[in-house]
């Protein structure tokens, strides 16, 4: 007979049915018998072909320089990561955007989900007989932060504006009075974080609304944490203007390779002051050891003589611009006649889209359609940190239950019939 | 002006000055102008041709495999690990030892190290109200340990025994009364930890000894962990015979490939129950995302075709215990007239090196040989847990302070002139 496994609290609030685990449980899980697949929801990538012979000739590189290949298997990086990459990374962000930076200033992780679990548990949780939380400025965020946190209700958020436009598209806005009040009412927060574009919502931060964040955060002496894993220089998923790479001492840029390639490589950039990435690498070292290589490795001269920047502005971009571009006309035909509200595509490799009459909650709706294959993400994984989700009532914000994340990257018939079963579907379910 | 950084309790705790960063920033560490270094510390292991003539040539395979190269690239694993080798690896175990695994009894990690803090904390720490802890019972233990518990205080252990023979060597072994006294009295103990081989003396759990530490953590409802880093059937680091790969319901059992050359590619493979493998994968999915692909794919031909552990048993055993032989040889020798004791090197990468006659500890001592260049682990930081080390005393083990951890897997050359050099600067420091 087997014994009874009692987790601790640790392990039972990670290992909790959370948002995070449906997702990436519903990318491998079989459908119904007969049930052709759309897979709408995860956030796996698509393969773009330049940049993937890009890898292939820095491997084949690797493995054609004498015996660099087998350097590279044999030795541990140090925890803060690979050395040259460090100080490759620190000269390339100075010269090319001015920023300050040593080998000192940046930590790599195995992948950028470990680094924001590092830096939420380094600045929230329990500090010396207090408790300090993260806040979340512009809910709703990203989904795989919902558990991050090591103890209960450390994560904090302010619900985003909203301005709609006539065309059938909004687009979330930051509230800085709220944010304002919420510090200054609040002093228990130990750091504020925010995605950039916003996954899930494919907006993106105005460099004003950055700055403004940074310049609150400095006043209350806590970091911005910026998760950059779609942003600018690379992978470069931004199809506004209105955005330029932006770093100073009080923001703490996390980086990815992920989505420009290399997702099964997990390879996180952390970019801060030197006390928090001397935190980051100690605790990356308990934690995990070391970083691996490969990543680094690989990415290292694409980096270094821009390469890798190029391919994301040239190539990147405009590959995940004319997709947006395509679904955001899907969206428009197949839902012709409902009422319903696009977010504006500003960046990342998602939309979102606001169904106000839907009459079931988007977690029911998720499994109407998933009886059709059209594998989505129900809205309200999305929204968190609010004190009255803690007594089982909803998240203060109208779109709350009424949102759905769809990945544009993939299969594009696939994407339109998934959009047009969506669609259908809606016309049967709305009120 | 810079605000200055506060740390919750988890970061100030794993990013405090722990054994493991000595450890990892002596790799890196520059040494004084001039001196000559000779690295003994860290755990990395040695370079051996044929393991990575294999996986060059598992590269070259997949490159020349049409898009496999493209297409491992591009996905992310789920949170448990890539499927086929979970699925390949469950059908390798069960047909070469009979063990009745699943792929729903494997989960991979980006590396053991990661792992063993999965597993720590979801077994220690805060749980309903109580807090329970993980018992190593035979310290010394490995130093990466140490600081992996989320919350302070949560590790417990039990000194070893000590059997001493004529030769110049020792052994530690399990004192069973004593683990089976502290559990009986010790409730809130959560799982039971040991390496094996043991990081760092080099010692190797008789397969009876793994038998009662199972069958006392199944009378008690917890798992026994053991860290098979080093172990069997891969890399089988292990020279004595009285040693067989174990795996059954009441153990949790953690691989690495570490020792099998890919250090850089961080893989942990954990085999369990599937309550267990359940909440690994799920804690590494928020913690983590997913697992990076290269290991598991470089490795898989190799794990099922029986290559990666005919290359463990036929290469990487004698390669090491060659090393091991010449090691003690140089020991024997270098340290001949001086009192000294010499842990039998049953497996792992280290000898471990006990000096009765050292009048300064050898966290003193281990700062006399950096000027030497010759780069050690001193014992201290792989003795802890012990209450009295709370109130700022020794651990209460006669080896306490007078042992030292060597690396014996580098260049021999300078391997042979560190053990001299310490041998030397023994006699100095000498009562």
């Amino acid at each position: 007979m087997m014994w009874h496994m009692e987790l601790s609290d640790f392990g039972a609030k990670l290992s909790s049915h959370s948002g995070i685990l449906q997702l990436m449980d519903d990318i491998s899980k079989p459908l119904a018998e007969g049930v052709k697949p759309r897979p709408l929801g995860g956030g796996n990538p698509a393969r773009v072909p330049q940049v993937e012979a890009a890898y292939r000739r820095q491997m084949e590189r690797l493995l054609a320089d004498g015996e660099a290949f087998e350097d590279l298997l044999a030795h541990y990086d140090s925890p803060q990561g690979r050395v040259s990459f460090l100080e490759m990374a620190a000269r390339f962000f100075r010269s090319r955007y001015g920023w300050p930076l040593t080998a000192d200033n940046i930590a790599l992780t195995n992948g950028s989900q470990s680094a924001m679990f590092y830096l939420f548990n380094m600045f929230s949780g329990t500090t010396g007989g207090k408790r300090r939380t993260i806040l979340f400025p512009l809910m709703p965020e990203y989904i795989g932060y919902a558990d991050q946190g090591i103890e209960p209700d450390t994560f904090v958020s302010v619900p985003s504006k909203c301005t709609y436009y006539g065309d059938g598209t909004f687009k979330y806005t930051l509230d800085v009075d709220a944010v304002r009040e919420y510090l200054d009412s609040h002093e228990e927060v130990g750091a504020i974080a925010v995605s950039r574009p916003t996954n899930p919502s494919g907006n993106v931060l105005t460099d004003t609304e950055i700055r403004t964040l940074a310049a609150l955060a400095r006043e209350h002496s806590i970091p911005l944490i910026v998760d950059n894993a779609y942003g600018l220089p690379f992978p470069d998923i931004v199809f506004t203007d209105d955005a330029q790479p932006l770093w100073n001492e009080d923001i703490v840029l996390s980086m990815s390779l992920s989505k420009i390639g290399l997702p099964s490589i997990r390879t996180g950039i952390v970019i801060a002051r030197e006390d928090i990435i001397r935190a980051v690498g100690n605790i990356n070292a308990i934690a995990a050891l070391a970083t691996g290589s490969f990543g680094p490795a690989l990415a290292h001269d694409m980096l270094a003589s821009g390469e890798l920047v190029d391919l994301a502005h040239d190539v990147v971009r405009p590959f995940y611009q004319r997709k947006a571009e395509r679904c955001a006309a899907i969206i428009r035909s197949a839902f012709e006649g409902t009422r319903y509200m696009l977010h504006r595509i500003e960046g990342s490799i998602f939309c979102w889209i606001y169904l106000p009459d839907l009459r079931i909650p988007t977690l029911e709706f998720y499994s109407v359609l998933m009886k059709d294959g059209v594998i989505t993400v129900p809205g309200e994984y999305f929204f968190f940190g609010s004190d009255r989700q803690r007594h089982g009532l909803p998240y203060p914000h109208e779109h709350y239950d009424k949102c759905l994340r769809l990945n544009y990257s993939g299969d594009e018939t696939l994407v339109e019939e998934g959009i047009r079963l969506i669609a259908d579907r809606y016309r049967e379910w709305s009120l």
